[in-house]
Order: C-alpha cells, then sequence, then structure tokens
C-alpha cells in the first residue's frame, strides 16, 4: 500500500462533502470557501507516542485524544470548529492500527461536524499532529480579559483523566469500562459551552497543564491574580472513591488533561452563564475570585493559604 | 528555559505585527481576520530527522527547507501566502540549534512576508511540521484541469537538489559553497510565478516526489496522460559538470526535491506564460504534452520511449 492508497482508504472518508470545500484532499492544497465576516480561528497540537499518551494506546484513543486536545483550544476561544488537516508520522505501515485510529479520529471530529481537508504522511516515529480551523462571528473568548472582581469557574470535574492515565499506563489497550480511565481516554471538548459563553465570560482556557497552571495563563496575559478556594473544586465520586480526598484535591490542582474549561465572569454575567451550563447540563462550579495583583493563590475552606510549590506540567523545565 | 521562555525568545518575534492578527502566539488558537471574498488556502508538510532531511544537518537549512516545502504547496494552487503555524517536537532542548533554527525560518517566512501566528511545542523525536495559510482571490490552480492539447512546462533546472542531497549527506553542516549543495538546502518557492499563472496554466503541481511521479498526479487528476521528451529537460551545467548527462536525465526525472513548478498550459496561454517567466527572470521549459489516455510517458528526442519502470519517490510502498 502507497501513501495515496492509504490516504484514499482511511482519511478521504473523513472529508465531509460540503459546497465549501473547493479543493479538498489530494492536491497541494485544500482551499475554502471562507464565511463573509466570520474570522478564521487555528490551533495546532502535537501528540508523541510515550509523552503524551502511554506507548501502545489503542489507536481509537489517541484519535480521539489528538482531535479532542485541539478542539478544546477552539472551545476555549469559544469558536465553531470546521476543518483539520492532519500530520501524520508512522513508523511502520499497520494497517489495523491505521484503521482503528481512522475510525476513532472519524468519530470524534464527525461528532463536532470537522472536516479532514489535507494533511501529510510520513515515515517516522510515531507523532500526531492536528490543525484544526475554526471561525467565529465577532470577539473570540481569550487569556485575556479577566478583570478584577470576576468570580473564576471550571466546567465538568477536575483530576479524573490525571487517576485515568495511571490506569491507562497499566492497561493500555484500555477495555475496561472504568469511568476514571474513560475520563482520560475520550475526553470532551466543551464547544457549546465555550461558544455560548463568547461575550458572557471575559477571559478563558481550557484545562491542559493542570487548572491551576492554566489559570495562571490567564493571570498573566490579563494582569491580575487569581485566589482559588481548593476547597471547591468540583471532584467526582468515582475520583474519590479510588484515590482518597487529599490525592483528588492534587490531581484537580495539578494533574492536567482535564480538556475542561476554566472561566472568568464577571458578577454581572454570572446568571447567564449558569443559565447555559444548566441548559446544556454542563456541571459548571465557582471556584474562586480575581484579585488585583498576580499569581495564582490557593486557600482552604478557612482561608488558609495553601498555594503548592509549582503549579502545574511544563515542558523543557 | 521552559516552552513559555522558549517560545518568547525564539519564535514570537517571527509573529508579524498586522491588524489583522486579531489574536496571535500565545494564547489556545490564533484569530485572524480574513479579506473578504478571499478563499483561505491551507496546506501542511512534515519533515521528519534522518527521513526528508540529513540527520546533523544544519538547523537554518532545516528550518528553509520546512517553510520552503510548504510554501511550494501553496506555489503551486496560485495562492498568497499569508500565516504558519509551527509544530515543534525536539528531543532536547539545544539553544544553539533553536537559535540557528529561529534564524532560518524567520529568513524563510519572512521573505515570502508569512507571519508566525501560533504553535505546539514537545519532547520527542526531531519533527517538525509547518501548517500554511494562504489565500486566492478566485479559482485557484490545482492538479485537475489539464486538457489534451496543452503543453507541459516545468520552471527552472531539475535534478540539482538530487545531486545537492548526496553533497549534505556528507557533509551536515554543509559550509561549502556548492551551486548543487545550495539546490537542495534553498529552494526557492515559485510564489509569484504561482500567482501569476492563476487563470492561465490549466493545471500546476509543485516537483517533490520527482518530476514524473508530480506530473502523473496532475495526469491522474485531470483524466490525461503526458508525453515527456526528456532531452528537453532543463539540466544545469553545474549538475551536468558533476554526474554527466545520464545520472543528470535521471535525477531530473526522479530525483524529487526540486520545489519547481509543473505545469500544464494551453497553447493560447504560452505567450502570456513565458512572458510572465520572463519579467519574473525564471526559467521555463516546454518539455512536453498532455495526450488522451492516462499515466506518464517519456520520449528521447527521436521519439523512441524511454519511459523508466518506476517513476519516483513514494512513501510506504
Amino acid at each position: 500500500m502507497d501513501e495515496f492508497s492509504l490516504i484514499a482508504r482511511y482519511f478521504a472518508p473523513l472529508e465531509i462533502p460540503s459546497p465549501d470545500v473547493l479543493i479538498g484532499i489530494g492536491d497541494d492544497a485544500a482551499v475554502l470557501a471562507w464565511p463573509a465576516g466570520e474570522h478564521v480561528v487555528a490551533a495546532v497540537d502535537t501528540l508523541v507516542d510515550g509523552v503524551h499518551f502511554p506507548h501502545g494506546l489503542r489507536a481509537d484513543a489517541v484519535a480521539h485524544r489528538l482531535a479532542a486536545v485541539n478542539l478544546s483550544d477552539l472551545a476555549a476561544m469559544g469558536a465553531r470548529p470546521r476543518y483539520a488537516t492532519l500530520a501524520l508520522t508512522l513508523p511502520v505501515l499497520d494497517e489495523a492500527w491505521l484503521a482503528a485510529f481512522a475510525d476513532g479520529l472519524g468519530k470524534a471530529l464527525g461528532t463536532a461536524r470537522v472536516s479532514l481537508i489535507g494533511g501529510d504522511t510520513t515515515r517516522g516515529p510515531l507523532t500526531l499532529t492536528l490543525q484544526v480551523l475554526g471561525s467565529v462571528n465577532g470577539a473570540a473568548l481569550s487569556r485575556r480579559g479577566a478583570q478584577v472582581g470576576d468570580v473564576i469557574a471550571v466546567s465538568g470535574t477536575l483530576g479524573d483523566a490525571r487517576a485515568g492515565l495511571e490506569l491507562a499506563l497499566a492497561e493500555p489497550l484500555a477495555r475496561s469500562q472504568d469511568p476514571l480511565l474513560a475520563s482520560f481516554l475520550w475526553p470532551t471538548p466543551r464547544l457549546a459551552l465555550g461558544q455560548g459563553l463568547r461575550g458572557v465570560a471575559s477571559a478563558a482556557i481550557d484545562v491542559s497543564d493542570g487548572l491551576l497552571a492554566d489559570v495562571g495563563h490567564i493571570m498573566r496575559h490579563s494582569g491580575c491574580a487569581a485566589e482559588i478556594d481548593v476547597s471547591r473544586l468540583p471532584l467526582s465520586s468515582a475520583l474519590l472513591a479510588s484515590v482518597g480526598a487529599a490525592r483528588a484535591r492534587d490531581y484537580a490542582q495539578s494533574g492536567g488533561d482535564d480538556y475542561e474549561l476554566a472561566l472568568c465572569i464577571p458578577p454581572a454575567a454570572l446568571g447567564a452563564a449558569h443559565a447555559l451550563a444548566r441548559q446544556l447540563a454542563v456541571p459548571l462550579t465557582e471556584i474562586g475570585v480575581v484579585r488585583a495583583g498576580s499569581g495564582v493563590r490557593c486557600v482552604d475552606g478557612q482561608g488558609r493559604d495553601v498555594t503548592p510549590a509549582t503549579l502545574g506540567y511544563r515542558h523543557f523545565v
């Protein structure tokens, strides 16, 4: 099987027919008609075998993760995802792996109605890069814009994926139905929440490096400080039952890979934000407040400073 | 140095300030105002260490190549390049390497006035993926559209990069001034030619896999056959002097990495195409004709069939 048959068999079916795709998979580049007045929103994320997912992880979960981490970036901007390009570097041509990968990618992109419109297939150590293109009509959400007095809130529950990662490391083929494992394997980008909070939230980020690190990014870009009440972090009963309260809180603060949205919301907009979250059936929990200053400070339920020494995962430290 | 300092030091300077970049490097995604009525043209290419360039190749040449192979795809579409995102996977944090890489990338993108607006930096085996976004106002050039009777033409000279690759393999730091080495190290995407030939040429592709393989792509997409007179292939005097006539022709046919444009041009448009090439000081050589049928046939100056058994480089054969 050569590169062209591989693309025709596994990836061309992931292009969604549309009159806006003037030229799709198979040419030197894709050509897309763009809706008048809509800005282009572009994000790119790479997954490296053994770095961003356990070596040997089932291929459909690798593909789901690749789509989800990118779509989560668009969710944090409040953008509507439209197109994706895939740069796939494979050590060998393993058709069973490719079939499962394409199936997982098709489902993850299809659920978000994202059309695969191009890519590149190369031979080398397993490395996967997806670029997603979305659109916004008006101002995007961003890391900049938090104001002193805004409430800090987070969607879903935190820390489950960190616990699930340990399960996936122990069982890369991941056939069990454990809900923590599922949190790691099948993260759900909060696209509808992000799109609905444009013009409501003042700043947003998706939780990939860990809550405290990611809230720290908002604060650095916005020139403010965060005070997080760690007693209010949303923890699932599965996480508490599995690792206990102390480690659950640690995972929720710094574990990463949650792909929930961390948001700053002006007090006057809280009602609208909660109404939207209820409508979408997405938990939205107030966990802190924006203060003057810089950095992220954690307090417990009694107001004592419990800020950890390091905030989360950082590459190349 | 963490990921954020790395980006701030080496890559943030490659973003070109513009009111169209509403949100650039540093957020979850970039947000770009797009010119009304201009289509979005997206291409992505990956370079893997030791596969697409010799292991140890000087970092500024790696960066130039990464930019050039992507910009060459936009040239083949007749698109104007605008933005790029970089997914950079590095085994170690080598600041000297990074400084040279960023310098090479900045020069290559800057020459084409392309702004770096985002990316992702990860740890793993050296793998580089660039996505470029360009625009066209009207129909793009593509692989589809060649008509029986069109003339097949190619820009520049062919085969030099193949000979230069051998020099680079022998000397990855590549300090010598050999013109063949330079052809491999510093390919020039034919952006102005591609843009100018929109509405003039009927089909186009950039020569990356090798002339015959790439002309074959046009024919497959257009439903025609190519007849190439290999005695007319444009060969540089440096190539002929270095490897002799027989190997020079072989390199020109199948060597790859030329990043010239192969074009199909209706006879009535030949005058306009040559006038544009002269104005741009780009050699444009007629090398064949489009016939009914399928595939690529080579003939020599006496009309004898000299089609080689395999047409060029194919991954995963």
